[in-house]
């Protein structure tokens, strides 16, 4: 179960994944270094996640004061690990965004009554495995590039 | 779905799932402040998570630095979230404890050719809920306790 052949089918499952779950593990760093963990919804567009959470929420200021970070999606055992940045965006800039993030989880975050940041996350790397004791760490992204079976852009 | 009676179901349905779930996502903060993730599997006792991973990996140095964590179980429907301290142990000295672990997994840290590190994870909070969206956050441990659904301890 290696080879170029499983890395491209990995590659194009964890897109898939990335397609139809619903919630990420969004890690973060608090100001006195404190590691953080929240599960988020997102919509993923095929190059980045979107998220929309609480301006004060703890997530919020970490992201405000670094904005890098690491992702997963739920599975332990079909694992998407990725690795990027954050960018928030003004609301009114991205409204087909979050209209397509509302149509997906049928709730708008514009509508709450208190402010919610509206941000994207956009791995540079992904990781994807089966079944942690089982397999090789496979990157199936790398510098925001989708790598084929032998490790080389797509 | 709120209430005392609520509150205990959610409390004993928490306990069930680290019973019963086999890994952990496991969030530690580098050196450098960077943020990471990685999913392990663990024995859980009624008390602590037992854990076993590479010595010099990144999570391992982490924690030789900083042993203060969160770690939440996979689902992101069904959540339970641990906020606790990790404590290194000398394998010799806890032989039972990793017995039970190579029971449950079936995979025994002694024997990998590299050193692994043998830690348990003890909470001393616990947040658990059903639906992020649907439902408020519950703490159903605080200070090490499992409280009952008046939020006092049982």
């Amino acid at each position: 179960v290696t080879g170029p052949k499983f890395a491209v089918q990995r590659s194009i499952h964890a897109r898939e994944l990335l397609a139809t779950v619903r919630d990420a593990w969004i890690d973060s760093t608090s100001a006195n270094g404190e590691p953080y963990l929240i599960p988020l919804t997102y919509q993923w567009d095929g190059t980045s996640m979107f998220f929309s959470t609480p301006e004060k929420s703890r997530t919020g200021r970490d992201f405000r004061r670094n904005p890098t970070t690491r992702a997963s999606l739920p599975s332990t055992r079909d694992v998407v690990i990725l690795d990027g940045s954050i960018r928030f965006h003004d609301p009114a800039q991205i409204v087909s965004r979050i209209d397509a993030f509302v149509a997906q989880h049928e709730w708008d975050p514009r509508l709450e009554p208190n402010r919610f940041a509206s941000f994207t996350f956009t791995p540079g790397q992904v990781q994807a495995w089966a079944i942690a004791s089982e397999l090789p760490t496979l990157v199936v992204m790398r510098d925001g590039v989708w790598l084929d079976g032998s490790g080389q852009p797509q």
